[in-house]
């Protein structure tokens, strides 16, 4: 029966297609050629194009030299990690986590310690004890809001106790928040880099709100960090390109950004919708989730163990392609936990997606 | 007197803004998005934009797969190095050599072991004694053609010799080809990769050859190691931005690549004709140097002996600002070196440039 159906992609969390403003990128790109054509076509200083970071530290109310523009950021969380770590440097994490991110912390050395996420960000009485019993992180990766892959918002006093215990105890927050913006509900908390300047390095991008092919990422650094991680960037690459720096800057500056976001929500909320909808009416009995009001995953942790290999095995003789969920896990030991990614497909593709899941579940259940 | 002359810069390799073809490469990249807008906005393979890879497999004779397509070439470069060294891991460089790779290569934990230059490339005598005496290098980094620093150009002879020793002792070399399109005069000589294309990973880019703004540079890697490199890539960046391959891409597509090469060759080759004279003319008792047939480079190298830091004090009071030296050997340990980049200045900048640094010698030479 299976191969009859068509396939449903619950992999990575890409845009779609429909959602990239493609003629206005095409006049922003003309535009920036023409105009700053000798800049952008040069190497040129690596901590990116002028304007755009003039622009990003105003608005966080800092110095342009705190301000690094990227190829993407999670290649800057890579400066990070090679600048900040070595063999056996502890780094927390959130559990489950961005699986990419606890790659690069891997790779540069980093010890993952993991701590369970609950509703409302992660579990930081434990984050305390382990504080208290002398453990020191080199840094905490935390994605605050519509955290990859659960769908988690961190609560306020949860941002608070943070950013107390990071001064307390001297160590870096990395704050990644690419899907901030995309707000379909509720209110927004500060962000943790508002709550501790001082301690938090903030990274974001437009892959989420524009492009992820235009490779636009932003790092606000403490001034102490933002030297030696554009040491780091030009050591790398020498220089960012420019013109898709200039693209981004020039699509902000005609006023275009704003009223697209609030197109992506519009596109995005109804997904999320069916997302929540198809679960609750499929999977209750099942498994538990997130309720985000934003962003672009659903976490959905199965209520009985299975064996991860098996799940992907019968997925994919029903046509639904998952993500393994065993790497957003620093052990890689959760085997029921599936990231359920809904902006790119639409709400009835979701709701075959689910119901095609529920299908999988049941059948692992009754194979037990 | 210093003070009232206007600034010469003998920096950084830079091409001159006057060689961008702006208005061209604005078409294309209109072309693109119009054409490619859903696939180069979007996140995509990390080996790069598929018709690109094509045509340089097509070019280099091996599967699409062996190519990587980044976002520059030092940041291929930078994958090598991490995949290949570890602590103490074994580097043959030339002395001088391109000071960027160096520090990769140091970074990565690699323990630099350069071979002087020769007129005709490094001593290869020398290098075939240590490989006698039981070393076992990693790889060889080479720049064959027009090398940075120097401007040497890898004799045909040496070119199989090395070849040779690297198939017998069984180490990569790693070849760096940014400048060879760059000939102004003369026949060129086989790459390395095409004499011994099981041992060599050739990198090279178009930031010479179109503009460095772009950030595309490849990688032609053994089949071995293209999947551990795209790996690593794809753990650093996700994907490389398509819209900057694309759009170089389509500038080769259109038959306006070869057209600007020629282009290129009649701006430099009056520059580089510029800097010879000049060094003839005023430095013949002060200094030796290479006679290259293309490229962006003469190194000098002084007759005496001085302090980098004297040198580059004085002229920089002279309102010459030279690159320290330095940076381009392992040891960091030779002073008396300077390396000309002649492409982006006119024959009169050039001229006053070397006058200039004449007079600097002179003055050197007079004070010890």
């Amino acid at each position: 029966m299976s191969e009859s159906r068509p396939r449903v992609q619950l992999t990575r969390g890409v845009p779609p297609v429909e959602s990239f403003p493609i003629a206005q990128l095409a006049e922003c790109a003309a535009a920036v050629l023409h105009e700053y054509g000798d800049v952008v076509l040069q190497y040129a200083p690596v901590r990116g194009f002028a304007p755009l970071r003039a622009l990003l530290a105003r608005e966080a109310g800092v110095d342009d030299d705190r301000v690094i523009v990227g190829q993407g950021s999670l290649q800057l969380q890579d400066f990070c990690a090679r600048y900040l770590l070595g063999t056996g440097s502890v780094v927390y994490v959130e559990e489950p986590s961005y699986d990419r991110a606890l790659t690069i912390i891997r790779r540069a050395g980093g010890q993952l310690v993991g701590f369970p996420l609950e509703e409302d960000g992660p579990d930081i009485d434990a984050v305390e004890a382990r504080l208290e019993s002398g453990e020191r992180p080199k840094y905490f990766y935390v994605i605050p809001d519509f955290q990859n892959p659960s769908g988690a918002v961190l609560s306020l006093e949860k941002r608070q106790r943070l950013a107390t215990l990071a001064r307390a105890y001297e160590f870096w927050i990395v704050e990644d928040v690419p899907y901030r913006r995309l707000r379909y509900r509720g209110e927004e908390y500060p962000t943790l880099f508002e709550l501790a300047p001082d301690r938090v390095i903030q990274m974001s991008s437009y892959s989420k709100l524009v492009s992820p092919g235009m490779r636009v990422g932003y790092v606000i650094a403490p001034a102490s960090l933002a030297g030696p991680l554009a040491k780091m960037a030009e050591d790398t690459y020498i220089g960012p390109s420019y013109l898709n720096q200039a693209i981004i800057y020039e699509y902000i500056r005609r006023g275009w950004l704003e009223p697209n976001i609030a197109r992506l929500c519009e596109l995005y909320e109804p997904r999320l919708g069916a997302t929540l909808s198809a679960l609750e009416q499929h999977l209750a009995d099942l498994a538990t989730w997130q309720r985000p009001d934003g962003g672009f995953f659903v976490g959905v942790t199965l209520r009985f163990e299975v064996s991860a290999d098996e799940l992907l095995e019968r997925a994919r003789a029903a046509n639904l392609i998952l993500t393994d969920g065993r790497g957003f896990f620093p052990g890689c030991d959760v085997e029921n936990f599936v990231r359920i990614p809904f902006c790119a497909l639409t709400p009835e593709e979701i709701n075959e997606g689910v119901v095609r899941l529920a299908e999988v579940l049941r059948g692992l259940v009754q194979a037990v």
